[in-house]
């Protein structure tokens, strides 16, 4: 794909050799997430980081990456305050918004939404995840973790064996997960969810097609055997039909240090999209998993961070300038980051 | 008047040189918008954007504008996440706020509000909106459109015929866009409104008092006919005494393509003060006119950004500086921009 | 204390030199919230600004604070657009928000919330307010006015005579400043509240235990005698068991010029935390206060942004390089700042 001045709604808009571009420049971001260095490459360059669907960390992460380029971040995190409210139509929103800002990351509850705004902005749009749909960021990151936390254990994306676990029909970071890891070769999924949270067909479907193996269980012992990849969700209980439906899958799918030991490899490696929900009646990681090693969740959003400042920079056509106008951090930083 | 450190509360504090001052110092604004140039004229100062009132528009588009200057923005979104729930007065609000910032914008519901918050302001306060009464910013960049829309048919605002369409009671855009174009020569106000919703009695007054025309008319048809400026208004529904009251008027008048062919003059330009209401019952300005190239209402909001530059700039005394400190974009801005 | 990289979570990690130390860096700070100078010295760091309980006043400060040194500020304003309602521990939002900023200033409605939240961190957190426990910063200004309003009248806050009126039960304000004052000698506390808002037992014990006097009245015009400083505050209504009860208090000590002028000493200097409560039926300080050059309420929260100034500048060790990346001002400031 050409990048610059793309909008990114959805990961099938990636090929091999994209996600390649993609994880280079984010590469290249590391010192900056890592406050070796500051770039101001962005400097008067402004994000409409517009989120009409409550958000902390995700806002939050996009608003950073900018910040790190050196850019403002202009941003609403609800859509009450909105125009919206008063039936204005998603075209009229994004007119107006992209007068404003030289990008705009948007998330809304409703699948499709963010592609309709793109198709009316005159800058370039980021889907931060419009309601079941597509969130690309999210996928990225994940599979940049996965590359990442592969290349430590001396392995490659090709020929994973990942485990996904839980409600892996309204997860969409399971299914923009799934279409990305169908560029690799030779991949093991091994799907475990209630029968009626299965991965929906057509993802099995497109799976299989593209050469990679499909094991599906109810049963969590079996499944997480042999895996280098546990991938563990939350419920969506906000996607659900209804509350109760939702809360008769709590707590279905647990695992904690007891069960690691037992039936996981030595070295697999621990992801979920986050949030993890820590209530006592639902705990899918549970807490005493947190000096594990292996629990790569925290990397995951130290990574969201490169990732996006990676598409950020491709978008706008400034990786070349990074390290152009780069300085050093002369400020506290400590022992912050998890990256390297 | 002297813009150096004054507040901007209403546009009767604008005399016609005034309103030329700001539109000369907004052309001046048009490269920093467009993104052919930053300016860091600005970098270390703050704006207390401080929105008492749900907004995401007008919001952004003084924060843009801001950032477009260099300066650093610390905002407030919604009334119950302050004080003022916990009854403090304006006054204290506006004692603490202004010691936080270098100029404030202020919204709030209550119409008088902003010039009671300003006079205990210690910086100076700009009016975001204070319901039913005042948006001093939204009337300076409606004329700066008209005017702008005018110069590109050869016409001048003086000698314009203006259609005002819809809520003419509640709408504080046409109470303020009838002060501005007073301002000027012989101007014919044709005001299509139900009976109900009339423009308020004084404005009449003080229109025809200095010499222009009035014609008031209920029936859509024949009120645009002849008009170099259609601007169209939503139902302030949120101003009405009970919402079935200001149901009763939505979709009342409805402009679409055809009835814009039939009864407009081929230039006719379309204005409104936005958001328009795009469900199906309301739709005052239909979807069909979005390819409209006379359908100004975007170019309307970017010239926010420009008008409220300018107003920051003069403000705060920099004008003669912008330019000094000032350098080319460097990122990616495709076709952002509707400026010129 | 050392400051390089410390969580600032209670008044109890500050003995008296470290205050001094605070206090020192505090005043180096007032050219720049004077507006006469600006500093960059925090370009290109990120302040996570994450108010999980409504606040403007407190957030804005902390963020205009940083941005005064130069920084970016990501932040959040309320509990519901997080994913702690999602059922997310303090552990997991804490190592996520920690890997997206510098500094994280954090405030949570529960007591010993940010505590938990900061063991967790990887970057140093403040205290922005944890329910009825601790607001430190609240309590540094609180002293800092308390000392700049003693200097002034040539006295010292050694041998100082205070009046504290109001719930001293709930108001966390009152029971940090009552630990601070204490590391100076020979306080005099005079304790005005009725017998059910008593400031709480041990805090009395301590205070006697350093050797400070206290006399504990229910009558607010004996109590406010021979003050110096008089500390109002307004009764913490959200912290109550229930609405009934804290409305008995309501407009309980009401302060207002007769009463000053009458009982307290010539220059007693008066403040409050703030906000205080003026409806009509609260009003623990009275409007016709306002023109009082004694009335020290907007000194405080002036002074709350040098000392925030501090706090980051001695966390992330930039104080000697403030002076170093510093230029003048030059758009214009009027007179807006009470400081000096």
């Amino acid at each position: 794909m050409e990048f610059i001045g793309s909008h990114i709604l959805s990961v099938s808009q990636f090929d091999r050799t994209d996600v390649d571009t993609v994880f280079a420049v984010a590469d290249k971001m590391l010192p900056y997430a890592a406050r070796e260095s500051i770039t101001r490459v962005l400097e008067g360059a402004i994000l409409g980081n517009m989120f009409f669907e409550p958000s902390t960390r995700t806002r939050v992460s996009f608003g950073c990456a900018w910040n790190l380029l050196g850019g403002e971040v202009r941003e609403t995190s609800e859509v009450k305050a909105s125009a919206l409210v008063k039936g204005e139509s998603l075209y009229d929103t994004a007119r107006v918004l992209s007068g404003y800002s030289d990008i705009i990351v948007m998330r809304h509850q409703l699948a499709g939404s963010v592609e309709e705004f793109a198709a009316a902005s005159r800058v370039p749009v980021i889907n931060g995840g419009d309601g079941a749909n597509e969130h690309p960021s999210q996928a990225l990151l994940d599979l940049y973790t996965i590359k990442k936390e592969m290349i430590a254990q001396r392995k490659t994306v090709d020929g994973l064996r990942i485990a996904l676990v839980g409600d892996l029909k309204y997860g969409r970071a399971v299914h923009s997960l799934c279409r990305l890891l169908s560029l690799y070769q030779d991949i093991h999924f091994s799907l475990i969810s209630p029968p009626e949270l299965r991965l929906p067909e057509n993802y099995i479907v497109d799976i299989k097609r593209q050469g990679h193996q499909v094991q599906e269980s109810a049963d969590l012992h079996s499944g997480i055997a042999h895996a280098d990849i546990l991938y563990v969700t939350r419920t969506q209980e906000e996607r659900f039909p209804s509350k109760e439906e939702a809360e008769r899958y709590r707590g279905l799918f647990r695992l904690n240090q007891t069960i690691y030991t037992e039936y996981c490899e030595p070295n697999t490696v621990i992801m979920h999209p986050l949030p993890r929900d820590s209530r006592g009646d639902a705990m899918e990681l549970d807490d005493d998993l947190n000096e594990n090693p292996n629990l790569a969740i925290f990397r995951q959003t130290d990574n969201g961070l490169v990732i996006r400042m990676a598409l950020f920079a491709l978008i706008l056509d400034v990786t070349s300038q990074i390290e152009q106008i780069s300085r050093p951090v002369k400020w506290y930083i400590g022992g912050r980051c998890h990256l390297s």
